[in-house]
């Protein structure tokens, strides 16, 4: 078992998080990857426990270096900032919505001082966090800040064996053609890169995705490929990255998944989203890659409708403890990714 | 069986295309599903039977009009324009594409004067294609120019019992937004719902894909959506088509995969393609909708590795000449697409 000590945050109140956290810490598998605190508020935990029909005892501390971790109980820092009693399931909330930003804000502090090293969510809603007063494109975007980042970093999404990364995210489509540089790509296939190794994959191979269909047919759709991308593509290659392409994008993906790579680097969103949905990507993890401090998440939402019924499957978030919990162990994430 | 003529082109001599012609001939079942004559050269359809290890009789006519078709012997157009030794297998080559653009274009003619219902090619190379002088994106614009068609047309592909059709196609990403206009999204999902009431869905239900990442996520990554593809639905919907969206790109194919929609009209090449593609689109047809002239052609590629080998499947050939059976005896097809 790992040493690292990671949060875990039981998403919005008004999702299915709450639920899969207590089933997945009622199990107590989850608990021999790395050292876990739950950060959030007891009441909450305790919806979780009716919500899942298990039950275990907790015990709360007021700081993560008080927890003693050879106790019985689950650790947690109540932050008694929500009582679910307040707060309508199945629908988006503000209130939710903020108390969830306010808790990823307060997790990330006590990462940053090195009270965790690793910060795991169960499913947050983003228009709640938004409406919230927590007015970010996406949550990645919200952590960079938060942790006052101002190098590249980007979200990364885990399938099985299969990593994707994009180097453009939550923009307009129209947009993106204009963003690419061969400076922000050869940033991309080594976040990449230094992200998988991190996750323990000794020698990471990359396919990087062309833009236009047929990766341009040679010029005739389109020139980044041959103007920006294939030379991102060298520069990373001279650097001694294992990477090729650009590869068309409508093939590549299905070339990664049959193992010839190990991931898949995205020029937009719906590129790399449109596949790994298509594979089963709701039972996958979301990395925020290259920050200070590690983020994951299942790739899972809300899932309103079937919000306390105890349905919710926990697999994700499993998954989600795991990487981080892995890349926390990583000495290298740290070092070379930033 | 349709009475409908449908003219069989052997595809690129390098390539797959004659052996996965003479394979089904040879079996004697997509006779079944209409007339079916083969227009190219008589040493093309023996080098065929000859990479397919079959044999079976020919009878060679001048005109489609003089066949007898209660005969026994395959029929044919000889048109002697290409003698297989002078062209090298499994590599592009600008005479193969110089003689299956000839041939293509005198098979068109065969249609527009009703001597055919419908052409279905076995697979070109585009390069070739290219090479070979009939210098176009793609072959669809080709048969366009070719029938002199001034209006709305546009490619669809269909897998097993999806179809998806592209606002855009064979141009560069960053030109997509652009060319989204309320009326050319209004044509395109009329045309899908013609053709696929033209393939036999008595009322087809289409998907409209959004432009942006979760279809803009309300105006915060892009504005097409309210702008431009919800107009375009509502307005489609009033002239009763069955169409519902925009759907974010990444969980709609998803959806209609699991028979939630009969056709998807994307916003743009690999939105539809990457979705189809890994659903194994290579067995699957593409059409090109709306001319006066009906064209299927296999998805699947000229498969130069496998040239001459005996290993050709023959499902997508088989399904692209059904579909042009049923196109064309559909009257509904040609009166209402154009």
């Amino acid at each position: 078992m790992s040493v690292s000590r990671i949060g875990l945050m039981l998403g919005d109140v008004t999702g299915i998080g709450p639920e899969t956290c207590a089933k997945l810490l009622a199990a107590g598998q989850v608990q021999k990857i790395a050292r876990i605190v739950v950060v959030g508020d007891a009441r909450v935990l305790e919806l979780g426990m009716n919500d899942a029909g298990v039950s275990f005892p907790w015990r709360s501390y007021g700081r993560v270096e008080e927890i003693d971790w050879e106790r019985p109980e689950v650790p947690l820092i109540d932050l008694e900032n929500l009582n679910p009693a307040d707060v309508p399931r199945g629908v988006v909330s503000a209130e939710s919505g903020r108390v969830t930003g306010e808790t990823l804000a307060h997790m990330t502090e006590l990462a940053l001082e090195g009270s965790l090293d690793a910060v795991t969510f169960a499913p947050l809603n983003k228009a709640a966090l938004n409406a919230g007063g927590w007015r970010y494109p996406d949550e990645h975007q919200m952590f960079a800040k938060l942790t006052a980042h101002e190098g590249y970093f980007g979200e990364m999404n885990v399938l099985g064996n299969l990593w994707t990364s994009r180097v453009t995210s939550h923009i307009p489509l129209k947009q993106v053609a204009g963003l690419l540089t061969r400076e922000r790509i050869v940033k991309a296939i080594k976040l990449a890169h230094h992200t998988l190794k991190a996750a323990g994959v000794s020698e990471p191979r990359l396919a990087v995705a062309a833009l236009n269909p047929h990766a341009g047919e040679g010029g005739l759709f389109g020139d980044e490929e041959g103007r920006i991308i294939g030379p991102a593509v060298e520069e990373a290659q001279q650097e001694g990255i294992s990477c090729s392409g650009p590869f068309p994008a409508d093939t590549i993906f299905l070339k990664a998944f049959t193992g010839h790579y190990d991931g898949v680097v995205s020029m937009y969103h719906d590129q790399g989203q449109i596949a790994m949905k298509l594979r089963g990507f709701n039972q996958g993890v979301t990395v925020t890659a290259g920050l200070r401090t590690v983020f994951t998440t299942p790739a899972h939402g809300t899932a309103f409708d079937i919000v306390g019924t105890g349905q919710a499957h926990t697999g994700a978030l499993e998954q989600a403890l795991k990487l981080a919990g892995t890349l926390a162990s990583s000495r290298r994430f740290f070092g070379s990714a930033a």
